[in-house]
């Protein structure tokens, strides 16, 4: 069968074999904001595999703006019930289904799209992070996505860098792990994030700051907040590994203990959905 | 004499009697981002004028990017203190003088230009929020400064409207008073601002929050989030106008109370900055 992950910037497939072992994989900057997604990206990128059928597919594919929209699946949502909400898409001869995301709802609703595979592919209960642009926490408990949260973690970082007159000041370098953990550690003090912020200029005015190190500053600024916000004692982390281990450094820097999972644990996910349509179909 | 509020977007110019009464006032959008500052702004704008020194000038005129640049004076720091600091500069047969920031250092620096002559000009013992951009909150006691902290509500506002996902949902629209008032409600959850912040692109995903409506929940999340870490019971208010009036809504719906100074308070620091130096050159 064949897994695909396709999400806003990327698109990344994965050919596996009967037991769910990945035999080939192929990725391409045709993101749903890059390429209108359909059936041209499968032909042109996995034109080869796509005999190889079931395809499934997660991510902001199956989002308002995708291939498809598939209306979230809310709270609790384990294998099982995405597996019942699969959309199905058709070209030609050929179809592929897509899996739905994710809502909850606290005081206000939040959403995932492409986490929900992730998170269940690595099944582990417990309080699990997925770093990133809107960075997902995710309680699993029973095999079942109980309720999450979102953080603008890292758009907000991108978005002060590139657009803020803290970025004015910044210059690219490479890892700057003091600055980072001085980031880290200032997000403890009095004033809150909007007033933090401030200080990533001011340092820098007054010569605290190096210009190649005001970025790191800010990341450990905003991760730590983020951590402080919604981290307990010990969690499990599950992303790209370069922004894992950053992650990990803050929250041993705070006593706490984040332990990292196989990030391939979405295709795994993708894999079972496979096998439980395959066997629908049978039956 | 001539005062002058110079800062990063804009320079204004008041013509002042004897009194400090102001008799004529010019603006043009030559901020210091805008133009170099220097002479030829103050001879293309206010060129009629200049024989009715002192000139005395406020703001980022007197920054690293301003004309040149004059060191911050320490809080505590009042009227006094500033005209001790004062920065002559001169051109051909003529001078002016620019006033110093001012500094301060909790856990970090924290620093101002523009606001100082506000706040002092304004007389006003107590806690004074100046709104914008980069947002001062500053103590007055003994008619000094004793500390202040910054907020980034206003560029944090800007930047995610226009550069983040939170913007692409946005139409613009006339006063949202309700969207408003939501976001400031929202501000006191739990899960802190960069999981609020998120709520903005949901809300409007489930149709909870109009296009037209998004700008003023994301303006009263962060508004919210700033008066709910700075704000006594009491405290007073600086600025613009319309931004007052919406800093005074959010007041009211926490139980704080802001009342508004004048804003012109400026141009009155600036007209007794004039008398002290006119008093120290006659002696």
């Amino acid at each position: 069968m064949i897994a695909v992950d396709w999400g806003t910037s990327s698109f990344r497939a994965y050919r596996l074999d009967a037991q769910g072992a990945v035999l080939e994989a192929r990725s391409a900057d045709k993101g749903i904001m890059a390429v209108p997604p359909g059936p041209e990206v499968l032909e042109e990128v996995i034109g080869a595999w796509l005999d190889d059928a079931p395809i499934v597919m997660s991510g902001m594919v199956g989002s308002r703006q995708g291939w498809v929209e598939v209306p979230y699946v809310e709270c609790p949502a384990g294998l099982d019930d995405l597996s019942r909400s699969l959309k199905k898409v058709r070209w030609g001869a050929r179809a592929a289904w897509i899996v739905p995301g994710v809502s909850c709802r606290n005081a206000v609703p939040d959403v995932m799209r492409g986490e929900e595979v992730q998170v269940l592919g690595a099944a582990q209960e417990g309080l699990i992070c997925l770093p990133g642009t809107h960075s997902k926490w995710v309680e699993v408990r029973d095999g079942r996505i109980q309720r999450f949260s979102t953080s603008m973690t890292g758009e907000v970082y991108a978005v002060l860098k590139q657009h803020s007159i803290l970025g004015r000041m910044m210059e690219e370098s490479g890892p700057q792990p003091d600055a980072f953990r001085e980031g880290v550690h200032r997000s403890g003090d009095e004033g809150g994030v909007l007033h933090h912020l401030f200080g990533v200029r001011t340092r820098g005015l007054m010569g605290e700051l190096a210009p190649a190190a005001s970025a790191a500053y800010l990341s450990g600024l905003l991760i730590g907040h983020e951590l402080r916000m919604f981290c307990q004692e010990s969690f499990f982390l599950l992303g790209e590994p370069a922004l894992v281990s950053l992650y990990q450094q803050a929250a041993e820097q705070l006593g706490m203990k984040g332990g990292a999972l196989d990030p391939r644990a979405g295709t795994r996910a993708l894999y079972r959905l496979g096998v439980m349509l395959a066997a629908k179909e049978e039956s």
